[in-house]
């Protein structure tokens, strides 16, 4: 089981916190391509961070919402959602290339994200569209959900590899999503996120909301870079692993 | 003698003419990328088409600037500068690997170019961040000046290679720089670029505004796509290539 | 009867056509206010030419997507929307103070036009928005539908005027709303397109896809720009008028 | 004398800190207008809070550059540069108008700010901008310096009204500009920033970087949100005044 982390997430002159700190505790980390954060500065410096902690890098595309941060669904056709996928994964990839490391993962973000769990034709868009990447040898990494299987069937039909992550700080529902964040007790504390990783690790299951013991296989935890303590949990989850 | 022109230029719902019909008239095209024109989705149709007329791409990175079309100088720091040339390459580098073809060089767009060629710094600028990229096997595509020698060396000393542009519809200075659009007759009509051009085929040099013979020793003959008349000057220079 | 077009839809570079030749057909024109195209050259451009032609203006507020063109729906919260609403509009209001003429009503754009259409709660967002612009004396323009009644009370509660539009080169569905674009025969040809002019100004009503009447009371006829012909139909609406 | 902070930084999912705790402590607040920093939300909140402690407002327009915060000289023609001033503060005038305050004045950031004190140029297509909004009653805020009738002449042949600053926590040269943030010490820490404010205050003049005395006459002290200790600095200089 690895550990990921959303990171590159400044952008101008404007910083997200913890960054450089968690990049010590981490496996994978996750780099924003320019579309919801991350200018080619802020790209750079996360690629030479990642190097320097001997880091897997993964490719981190939005949609094409600055203000918004990749948080907003937006309505794109197939083929301009497949465009700016490959045109972001392709800049990194030649960034990471200069800088000497590689591209070795996609995952999507935010509403793009959300929007290709919940959509069979954004996944089917999204799975196109990275299958073609690095002549198809650059995974996809997606949510593990008790539907892993029909996932793993859509992309095996494409030939496109993935990685399924769980999410050590946030709350499941039964049908094994994620609660919304609107929810009080959907993000999860210190002490619980690292029960529930310790679950997801042992035991390949979380307990839902409901109380239900949900089967969840991951192959990477993902860990925010942005709440209280993550460097913190990070270490533990690292340390119990 | 090779032709160049600049394509790509659309962007969302913007359309540049031309584009198409001069595609099966030149040899190399230099592709916007995003920053001053040419969304993900452009970038791509341009790339299609030149794959399918056997034309070399050349990326054709800007300032970012996409309201000034990439015209007016930005006083960017050279890390800046280099991080945001390189992103742009690399964006279309690996969207033409997903198409099926290579860019072949690198032209820097409007005023970067202007600059590159004017300042010297900047000019250090933009070898270094192109000399990085793909394993230091992709040219620089410069102004054939009288100057080629001295740019000639700078570019030796970082391990770069080098292609020479002259412009058939451009009147040239005594000093081998293009006169400002803003002078009246700085544009060549159809006639007159047609005479430049083979002049230039010819015997390696232009008439000045001033009536002087000025030497200049090119690998490509830069053609524009938006001026009236642009495809059938390139037919016609074609022909008599 | 009005006749009213979008306008002001160039960027930077890139060209919208018409434009200029049918400012002197219409009455209202649709200002883009930089969200989805019209730089503030633009914008200036075009209140420079609505004045000189005596021809009202109204604000063409769209979501934040200019490579989309405002054609794709984004999930805004309704306070992003809001603010994004007034920022537009009051852009185009202080810069129409400047050229010396007045923003009359608001008509959003694109894709936030049809989300305002068919969900009451992007529509109150949007009421609620312009209704505390310009102390409340700005009208919002909406599509005339067989429910105007409904929005008539939907503002009316909020104190906020309307204007109602009808479309005279879009075949309707029996329940008042548009075909989709991507229906063939859905964009109404020219002697069509003045055929249910016609019928609009002189019966307020329209055929519909199925052959249905159905009853339209419009205070606006929208003409499109960007169509073949636009002009000469435009020119043929008014000359009946 | 008052003391005037830049405010409304934030973009996003990006914040500025201080922002909120430094608004009690001055009179004037200059609101970024989305061009540099500052979305339509934050610009609006800004706003609100701006009136909540009665704080006089200025626009704070930018040269389009979010990436680089408009701290990039950019080679714009008078006529996009005004028009780009236009717009944002036309903006921000309307949504001050919506949250029930006023824009007071307005003060150019960043590179737009640094070029308008050394270009006569720029200068004045600053000065032809901002005094055709709201019919001439808003002034400009620029930097005092030995040369403060010279440009209250510029401003005075315009019918243009002119507000001057001074900065407590810069250093400044002999010829009374800044020294650039560059150089060790221009930066000044608190002790030094207090004293130089009450110099500024009581004698209107700072002690130049290399010691001689320097006359400046201002109406306003600008003190920076973003520096360590600038709410303490503020409360100490307001304490003083």
């Amino acid at each position: 089981m690895k550990l990921n982390c959303d990171l590159g997430e400044s952008f101008g002159a404007w910083s997200m916190p913890v960054e450089r700190d968690i990049m010590s505790e981490i496996d994978q980390a996750n780099i924003a391509c320019g579309f919801h954060a991350g200018d080619p500065l802020v790209m750079k410096a996360a690629l030479d961070i990642a190097k320097a902690h001997n880091v897997s890098v993964g490719a981190h595309p939005s949609y094409p919402d600055l203000q918004g941060f990749g948080r907003r669904s937006m309505a794109m056709q197939a083929n301009e959602l497949t465009a700016c996928i490959q045109y972001q994964v392709s800049a990194l990839i030649g960034m990471a290339d200069i800088v000497g490391t590689t591209v070795d993962y996609v995952k999507p973000h935010g509403a793009l994200y959300n929007d290709m769990m919940k959509d069979a034709d954004v996944r089917k868009t999204v799975m196109k569209s990275v299958v073609v990447i690095g002549q198809g040898k650059i995974p996809l990494m997606v949510q593990a959900t008790s539907q892993n299987d029909l996932i793993y069937d859509e992309a095996q039909a494409l030939g496109l590899s993935l990685l399924f992550e769980a999410f050590s700080d946030r709350r499941y529902t039964d049908d094994g999503l994620l609660q919304s964040r609107h929810i009080p007790g959907a993000v999860l504390h210190e002490q619980e996120a690292l029960e529930q990783a310790k679950q997801l690790i042992e035991h390949h299951s979380v307990t839902t909301a409901s109380g239900a013991t949900l089967h969840l296989q991951a192959d990477s935890l993902c860990v925010h870079g942005d709440t209280a303590g993550a460097v913190d949990i990070a270490r533990q989850i690292r340390a119990f692993l």
